[in-house]
């Protein structure tokens, strides 16, 4: 008998006759003798819905009262779900981020959960109960309601996961797992049966949308045995974010290519290589609240140097503004913007004991013409930032290249 | 500078744009400087949407989750109404049921206040917020959501005038006050002034569907000032329900016509005329749930008696099948039952100090030829039972006979 927190998403829970399969899932595995707690999110569209209803009376709605309307969404789906495993004759409880207690910080759309009352719902689990808990929601230290920002419900599930010490917490989502790199761009994409929790931070961060790096942080430091499976097929087991590289020898050294195209570039050419130029160009842009991906800086040749880095490509004009404003200050010659670029990235623990993985990439895409314009590597990734019309090319060369189409038992 | 609270119920905020008008209502009353609780149902249709979800899943809803599920209806309401209102300007703050809290009984669906911790709200409303509270809807003692039935806004909204001891409590609906008679029925009905709560209580428990009774119960216990106005026209005095019988000079004798087609007659004719005979007939209909409204026996003649009652017309067929089956056992010698029939009342507390109103009454009906089947009186009203096709011809020949139409002031 295991205690197993399932997590399922607004899509999973789009319509009353999904939100029965999701309550027909979970009896079986309540009927195996599991405990679960079932965590929700709102209906897909009804949070959109609530949204817009928010932005007819302001532009910028009120964050304390935002929360306390779009907190509703995962309220209605509790209770549905709730009654939907009553129908099927199991004893269920719903609980709302405010009810369980999930406490959080005041930081309302976007709070971090910093604590959470697991004694109601373990008291519920024992007495047979399947427990239904809001996700996205939690309540602050003087019970305002908040909501944790966008996909917040895979951080709420992996958080009480961590709460009850869950053997496993289940993400159901619309994909059946974590894949070697998006199956729409390399059709030979293979499903992972098991990944490293460091390579889905990775590949979380890279844009790869399966699930949210919050939540996959926090799985992280709580050590919660993390399984993405899909909702709409039955028996699939999906991909398992791992803790252990005791299995290394089974393994790809490469685990998957991550991609985006979220971000821009902008060099700041010709600046004095001086201490300190370093905060003088980005403590302008932090202070606008933008944040900055990779910084590079070349070493400086008589006495200047080049400075670049990315920003989301949301943030890009906002940034090139302030830039120019600073040009003259920091005594820079030039100012250059680029928002036609895609992030490569190489993930996978393998490369750790594993030399030659950057130049096996590198020789790939010069083989293919693509020139590389940004390097930035960590002890598991490589990252490479090139013009994005060649984006869906370097993917599938480095695909290729890491032989990912292959079975890993074959390696 | 009073403290009001202020009810707006489900067509008062079917819209944005409605609620919009909610705000500046509310804002107008602010900028007087008095401090205003707003309490405000769910968006009109939203409560019906919600149960049609439950009841797709389960033909009888479980009631703790039908409460979780139904009560974010207000929840989206006190939110959008918080934003509307600072849209213009204003501090406002939401509050839940759970949030303030209202304490309630366990009775999921149909809860009663036992308690409302007034305090935040207090001190909200020093710090010159607008409180927007949802009616509808408390938390139990272990903090599980619960409704407090159809309706439950306006009890809502007069308990927390009482808990803050406000100077008035404002229910704003779709009608500009209470009438002498439904102006349906009686083109010359007039809007009172004012009404004691006596006979608020009798209007509303006859049919008059302005407020719903509970709330005016409880305004009576707590002696909260209640004023019903329209929420669509601006301006207007409303009626007030007073606790002061003190002007009568300037009162009329009666004070509106009530009337009913809800219910249905039962007799049961030719019983022994014996101690616990009523018990007999009545017991198994209260043991099936069954309210009864009315009750007449007869003097009785020859050992034998006549039993009549009123049930609610939705109750009819069932108690009569009930009373069938008692039929032989209580010697009855037959059971009649009609349910095409309707109540008329004449309601007013000048009545306790006139006599004659009762023969006024008859009179008139009798002039009109029309057959009085039961009457049943109480110290303010006087009820009769007819055939409901003459209902209406009833209520404007009583609404004549007591000049109803003739301001109060000329009486």
């Amino acid at each position: 008998m295991a205690l197993i927190v399932q997590k399922f998403g607004g899509t999973s829970v789009a319509t009353l006759e999904r939100i029965k399969n999701v309550a027909k899932r979970v009896a079986r595995f309540h009927a195996d003798g599991h405990q679960i707690v079932v965590v929700v999110s709102a209906m897909a569209g009804e949070t959109n819905r609530l949204l817009g209803l928010a932005r007819e009376l302001q532009a910028r709605p009120d964050p304390r009262e935002l929360d306390v309307l779009v907190s509703t969404g995962e309220q209605v789906t509790i209770a549905l779900t709730a009654m939907a495993l009553t129908e099927l004759g199991l004893r269920a409880r719903s609980y709302t981020g405010t009810q369980v207690k999930i406490l959080t910080d005041d930081a309302h759309t976007k709070a971090r959960i910093l604590n959470i009352d697991e004694a109601n719902l373990r008291a519920d689990l024992e007495d047979g109960y399947v427990v239904v808990v809001a996700g996205f929601q939690g309540a602050d230290a003087s019970n305002n309601i908040t909501t944790l920002g966008r996909g917040g419900s895979d951080t709420t599930a992996v958080a009480i996961a961590a709460a009850l010490k869950a053997d496993e917490c289940q993400i159901y989502t619309d994909v059946d797992g974590v894949y070697t790199t998006d199956p729409r761009i390399v059709e030979e994409a293979r499903r992972l049966k098991t990944i490293t929790f460091e390579e889905m931070l990775e590949m979380a961060s890279l844009g790869s949308k399966v699930l949210q790096i919050r939540s996959v942080e926090f799985a992280g430091k709580y050590r919660v045995p993390l399984r993405v499976l899909s909702s709409f097929e039955e028996g699939g087991e999906g991909t398992l974010i791992t803790f252990e590289e005791g299995t290394m020898m089974e393994r790809a050294i490469i685990s998957g290519i991550a991609f985006n195209k979220d971000e821009a570039k902008i060099t700041v050419l010709g600046v004095p290589d001086r201490p300190g130029i370093a905060y003088q160009i980005l403590g302008p842009v932090a202070d606008a609240n933008i944040d900055v991906d990779m910084i590079i800086q070349n070493v400086g040749v008589d006495g200047l140097t080049d400075f670049s880095f990315t920003v989301h490509r949301g943030d890009f004009h906002k940034a090139m503004e302030i830039l120019q404003q600073v040009q003259s200050h920091i005594c820079a010659r030039e100012v250059l913007g680029d928002d036609k670029i895609a992030k490569v990235s190489v993930v996978g623990v393998g490369m750790r004991s594993h030399v030659g993985i950057a130049s096996t990439a590198f020789r790939a895409l010069a083989e293919e013409g693509i020139n590389i314009q940004m390097i930035s590597t960590s002890e598991i990734k490589i990252s490479v930032v090139i013009d994005e019309k060649y984006m869906e090319l370097a993917v599938r060369v480095l695909h290729k290249v890491f032989e990912l189409d292959q079975p890993a038992e074959s390696v």
